[in-house]
């Protein structure tokens, strides 16, 4: 059996410790007790995710508190509103909740923002817990400390920076997640590769077969220097202020250009930037910046993680209207951070119009 | 002319100045400058504060910046709440702001709490300034970071703690403040007294025709010394976990218990809390912790200001029922900060039922 990991987020007073293993869900009462010790708990779940664990993660906790409600929303991306904030945090007063409670996220990028919003803005912040259970969360979304909820015309436009207590990262719940959510989340894994590691990349590479096979050592592995990589970074640029952090964001300018015109849902979020990896690469490589050998060898691996490449052509002029607005909301510029060799990326502040073509040209 | 005044608040990088005095909204371009710096503004203000100074506001920014909004919202506390949020937030995405927007809250507590809440969650959170308008804002509210709305079930319940950039405090803007707000700010400035500055207390009480016909000498001076007794409680305790920043509490158990029962509107804060404060004095008094002269010369001040009292008997069942529910929320157990001289306080935990009945008894 494989050994449990642990990466150490190291923020002062926020600092916190990333558990990573099998049968971590089995062990929660030892490694939350810290955070817990007899306070009121909430877990917050979705329907699917909860049929799944809910039951376990529920046990488990007896041991470290007497007191625990659950609520289980919608799942899906649409309960990452206002509205279901609202509804929890009424909820919650109802229970009641109050400032010791504690907040157990379990599920996917979605319950994790929004149980870390909730967390964030119930008595001006309580403490949280991340239980991430897609692949996608786990080498991710879990790790960092953004919590938000989308606005009917923006993603992520609503939120804090509110760190966990501690993240557990049990790789058995991901037995239960569907293929096409599994291979969106590596395009996650790939992407830490391409911008910070060019060793993982070339582990990821060799040993395609085992990780589609989920086999329980490479999985484990993968997830445990996913989660470095994000606490280096995260440790460098906490809030977004240093433009450390924005490296996260390669493929993500088109991709998430991708997500708005297709309509959320289309596309998964690793699929729309699995695309707009390829296509930003081809950018970097107009701009000079990589060669054929890059893109190709980049593409290569995305097909053979099953990912999708392109996407229909036709709507050239929808995604660079979406991608103004979405960086005109988020920064007032239209920046790409863009690939210079597998392992290394560089911001590229409002590229030629040619370059933005050749861009859309290749996921098309 | 009376001088400006500065405080300071010293919170490491979030550390900011607090400016006091007459004609600072002209002021206003040299004062925010460094916040500013042309980027894009939007004023958060509501009906009643904007018909008389948001045009003043407005024109002292434009030699900062040329590009501004201003958002008006119905006075009063029912916008402070998660609905004005919602329609502030997509308003802002409209116009649209950025993460670089600075949001400036031109009003009393109601517009500073709620504007530096949306500021907080805008985009996990954008730089704003304080301007605030109202007595109670600019002794109390507008300094220490606490920012919030109300749900339906309790007041202030969500929120987050977010420093302003820097507090513009022009007691120029007194002059329209309405008699009864002016009166229930100073029952927060007798607080400050009555916790932790005897010689303020005893200032106040010599002072109180020179305060009551808002004489810019004495108000400028009351009002820099309630900023620095607020400053120095959350330095010591930025986030109310030490404890320390309870004290400011003094009077509020009761006196949240009375808004509930008699209807948020149907006693001011301010109102609500010089009755609590009479009421927990008594507390303090059963428990043998003050004795009469402390009581009387307390009263003595409230009344000389024009503070309501008592209110009317009968409703002791409903307020104790309001205490225990809004303490369950806040902490899990019914705390009291009760006085033990003039200028001091302690923290008492679930005093005993006489205790509680003696200054129910006195309070009606
Ligand atoms: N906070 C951050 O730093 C950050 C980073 C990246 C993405 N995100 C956000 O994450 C969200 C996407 O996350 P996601 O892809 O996990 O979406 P998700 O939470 O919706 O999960 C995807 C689907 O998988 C199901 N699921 C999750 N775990 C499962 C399991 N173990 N077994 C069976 N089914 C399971 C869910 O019920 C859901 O139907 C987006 O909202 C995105 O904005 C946040
Ligand atoms: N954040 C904190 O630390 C803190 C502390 C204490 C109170 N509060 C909050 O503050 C709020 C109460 O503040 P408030 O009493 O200022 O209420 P408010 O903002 O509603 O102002 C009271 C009234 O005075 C008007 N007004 C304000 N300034 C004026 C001026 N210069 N001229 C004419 N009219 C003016 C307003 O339009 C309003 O009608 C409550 O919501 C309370 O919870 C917050």
């Amino acid at each position: 059996m494989t050994q449990p990991q642990t990466v150490d987020v190291p923020l002062e007073d926020r600092s916190y410790k990333i558990h990573i293993g099998s049968g971590l869900i089995e062990q929660l009462g030892t490694l939350c007790a810290p955070f817990i010790a007899d306070r009121h708990v909430v877990i917050i779940s979705d329907e699917k995710v909860a049929s799944h664990y809910l039951p376990k993660v529920e046990s488990a906790l007896e041991s470290v508190t007497s007191r625990g409600n659950s609520l289980v929303v919608d799942e899906g991306e649409t309960s990452k509103s206002l509205d279901t904030c609202y509804q929890l945090w009424q909820e919650m007063i109802e229970l009641p909740a109050d400032r010791k409670s504690v907040v157990v996220a379990l599920g996917g990028g979605v319950i994790g923002d929004l149980a870390g919003f909730v967390a964030a803005g119930f008595a001006r912040g309580i403490d949280f817990i991340q239980i991430p259970t897609s692949l996608l969360a786990q080498v991710d979304s879990s790790v960092g400390g953004k919590t938000g909820v989308n606005l009917p015309q923006a993603k992520n436009m609503v939120g804090a920076f509110w760190q966990p207590k501690t993240v557990v990262i049990d790789i058995d719940v991901l037995e239960t997640l569907d293929d096409r959510n599994f291979r969106a989340g590596l395009a996650e894994v790939i992407k830490y590769g391409l911008i910070m590691d060019d060793a993982l990349f070339t582990r990821i590479e060799s040993s395609m077969e085992a990780i589609l096979n989920r086999e329980p050592a490479i999985i484990t592995e993968l997830i445990q220097r996913c989660c470095q990589c994000k606490a280096d970074v995260v440790t460098e640029d906490e809030t977004e202020t240093s433009g450390r952090r924005a490296i996260l964001n390669y493929g993500h300018t088109i991709g998430h250009a991708i997500e708005a015109v297709y309509g959320y849902g289309e596309y998964l979020h690793g699929e729309a930037i699995s695309i707009g990896m390829v296509a930003e690469a081809e950018m970097a490589k107009a701009l000079g910046m990589v060669d054929d050998v890059f893109c190709d060898r980049q593409k290569a691996i995305f097909e053979s993680a099953g990912l999708p490449t392109t996407c229909p052509a036709g709507k050239e002029e929808a995604l660079i209207e979406a991608m103004t607005r979405d960086k005109k909301v988020a920064s007032g510029k239209l920046n790409f951070i863009l690939p210079t060799k597998i392992g290394d990326v560089e911001s590229v502040a409002t590229p030629g119009g040619e370059a933005i073509a050749a861009a859309l040209k290749a996921c098309s």
